[in-house]
């Protein structure tokens, strides 16, 4: 296992220690030891708090900051923060007006948030949640209650995130944060798995010469284990589905290809020129795209495609300005 | 070789496509298929050009923007872009006011960037260099003509371009740029190889357990191999040669982490935890550290450190707005 750590038991501890040290612009510490909270100036606003497990850097806590989230809880290494921590999430980032809590759907955040919301309730923090479920590979269309929540979480946060910036209310960054989520959908394409240092060993597998199309950020099942093609028909088996997830023709959108950790940014930037060739043929046109490694899978190789329907209600939040480790406009 | 790729001999010009699809406000073509120039408005400025092999991404071409390189060529993964590259990149980057050529210290570079700088004086382009040489462990200190460029020349476009951006005339330009990279000292460390695509299998190895410290940015030997220790040895690992090289004690520094590639953020955060450290016992300062995928070796495990000596004259220059790919601020 060839890591920058020392005890692997420790490596999220010891990770937050360094953000907090190279970050001291964005990254206040908390009582909360898993909990971060943006280092700026808040004004009277929305507080929006995300979290998730750790080893998708820079999600979670790199999109705290500025016109983004407030406060992160960090959960382990592909594990859900505790309840202890969103609730501490929740009161670091309450204003006075209410949380907005943007997470994935995964049961363990489900449930900890759940948790976590009724203790902030019975001390009079008003909490609602937008659940991402942007992942098309997890479910289909008419269940998309079931979907895993994705890359297309950057998305609600960035929206909510400048909703929120802008003084919105709570019932609006809500509203707008499920709305921009509702417009994603996303898929991944995995080359090869990753090893969370507490375990010393790849916890799934795919064989050199394959890829897993559909592959979940902590190596999920996907939609089929196929030989590994050209950047042409990848990109063409990541458009399908997604396109025939919601109706993007005609239409504006942002995209968004995230490296899955080990993917030069050069194929990725590769990929993409493939997908803007079908989006192109298709009459979609591309308002903004961004290429890089925003939500990763330890040293996965591989990448996601998440594509976001705009209107002029999402397209000026997308656009705000940002500051962040993540994301800066 | 599980990668995003057509034809492996084309990778690069296949990345360019689509880099120029995905960010059409940073890049624009020139009439040479290597040489990218920015997209936008460029007054009248002192050109600041640069350029490398690819593989290194988001170097170089990733350092084109506003406040930074307003040229780039670009060469085969891990060879030097040819004369006619380099030429044209001047060309583009020319506004009547001299260009001003920042790259690293490599014989291919060296030799094709002399050669275009004698063919754009006859077309009376004024072009002058700075070669970054910041690897400490590719010479001693006495011999720093031989050391290789790395990350420093992070440091020395963010100056050069922001010196440029506001005005300096060529002198000026060349002179706080060669001051920027004579005042920073780098060292990386190797924890696995990569693999060009057109060859198929890695270039050199690093067997599992050891790491390499000193390796070059191309797999180049380093100082020593050595059984893989903890981050805090690591990190002891890569102060002493750097700080050895310069006398930073007492003062101000802005530090670079940069990975190489397929390590995760949150390693190179917890590396940074432990130089901070040290740092801080020698009493120097950290003016600003960036952490993340700076200069890559394809996918590559391991990082560099950089470390800058800062003064009133540096630090407004490395603080300057910059827009890029890379950076933004």
């Amino acid at each position: 296992m060839q890591r920058i750590i020392n005890d692997p038991d420790n490596v999220v501890d010891d990770a937050v220690r360094g953000y907090l040290r190279a970050s001291p612009s964005l990254y206040a510490a908390t009582d909360h030891p898993r909990v971060l909270k943006y280092a700026g100036e808040t004004p009277d606003k929305v507080g929006v708090v995300t979290g998730g497990g750790s080893g998708h850097e820079p999600a979670f806590l790199g999109y705290v900051g500025e016109g983004l989230c407030d406060a992160v809880a960090i959960g382990e290494i592909f594990s859900s923060p505790t309840a202890d921590a969103f609730l501490d999430a929740f009161r670091a980032a309450d204003r006075g007006r209410g949380v907005a809590c943007l997470y994935g759907n995964y049961a363990g955040d489900n449930m900890n948030v759940k948790m976590a919301r009724q203790m902030a309730e019975m001390e009079g923090i008003d909490v609602k949640t937008v659940i991402a479920r942007d992942d098309v590979a997890s479910a289909p269309a008419d269940q998309r209650d079931q979907r895993r929540g994705v890359a297309g979480e950057i998305m609600m946060w960035k929206v909510g995130g400048a909703a929120a910036a802008r003084g919105d209310d709570l019932a609006e960054v809500i509203r707008l944060a499920q709305k921009a989520v509702d417009a994603c959908s996303s898929i991944g394409i995995g080359l090869s798995s990753c090893t969370i240092p507490a375990n010393g060993k790849p916890n799934f597998s795919i064989e050199p010469g394959h890829m897993e199309l559909g592959i979940g950020h902590h190596g999920e099942p996907g939609i089929e284990v196929a030989p590994l093609t050209d950047a042409t028909s990848m990109a063409k088996s990541m458009c399908d589905p997604v396109l025939a997830d919601q109706d993007f023709t005609g239409g504006e959108v942002a995209v968004l290809v995230s490296g899955l950790g080990a993917t030069p940014n050069m194929e990725l930037n590769l990929l993409y020129a493939h997908i803007a060739d079908r989006f192109e043929a298709e009459s979609i046109t591309v308002h903004r795209a961004d290429i890089g490694n925003y939500f990763t899978s330890l040293e996965m190789m591989g990448a996601t495609l998440t594509v976001m329907k705009l209107d002029d209600e999402l397209k000026p939040l997308i656009d705000a300005p940002a500051r962040s480790l993540a994301i800066t406009r």
